[in-house]
């Protein structure tokens, strides 16, 4: 792997770097208008208590570029836990050294470690780089699926 | 709601019906070929010290005749969780009645409760009657998102 690529646990002190790459993810997919959260409830949801979800900082040169995160899911048809990946973002100027491939990496070998049975994300239709690179790692569009939100508005 | 319908959290006791039910869930979704768990897998997995998944069992005039299996998932646009439904199932000769209506009435007040931001899950296109149900109650297909899957064989 390239040396100046380096893949680590995020910890609270990454909080303002990540709310800022959020913001640019939002911007990136046209969905800033979605945005609804703050430093401080990113603080307290992903490092409290309850967490339940695992972050992961890229650093290139020692700068913070692009983060993933992520948390368990369940097949009932493996009868055991994946991963469901949220959100994998690299900052548009330093695409193409392989950090994203270097935090997916990761999140693949701590997958393979823990004995879990897949390994799913989503990603928005039209961006074609992203899913190029997809396609080359060997993972497979679910075409014959349609995700389904149901907002609090509805509760 | 129906009377004849009870809608209630599964214990370990109920793993062998639920085995059933998935093995009918996969059956009626054409994928019995991606079951590959046991009852004694399912067991420790739902029932074990790291279990995270949560599951109803629905009867109807005290026969078990559905379950919903669920579980925490995280948007970071939201800044809190939300629920995955990832199975919702009503045996073929039992719908019509309200029982998954029952079942997704109690997942969306357990997101209420929580204060939850969404709830989610997936549906096969050609599976018209559960996407009028779905539209019915409010929840929207994200049709410019598609799924990608990466199975363990390429990890």
């Amino acid at each position: 792997m390239n040396k100046k690529i380096f893949v680590r646990s995020a910890t609270e002190n990454d909080v303002p770097i990540m709310f800022a790459l959020i913001k640019e993810l939002a911007d990136y997919e046209k969905l800033s208008d979605q945005i609804s959260t703050s430093e401080e409830q990113l603080k307290n949801t992903l490092f409290g208590v309850d967490s339940f979800v695992e972050v992961l900082i890229a650093e290139f040169e020692g700068k913070t570029v692009g983060y993933a995160l992520f948390f368990k899911n369940f097949s009932t048809f493996l009868g055991k836990p994946g991963f469901y990946l949220e959100d994998l973002y690299v900052k548009p100027e330093m695409r193409g050294k392989g950090i994203g491939k270097a935090l997916l990496n990761k999140i693949i070998s701590l997958a393979k470690e823990r004995n879990y049975g897949r390994v799913e994300w989503s990603v928005l239709d039209w961006n074609e780089s992203a899913i190029d690179f997809y396609k080359k790692i060997g993972a497979k569009p679910l075409d014959d699926w349609t995700i389904f939100k149901l907002t609090s508005d509805k509760f």
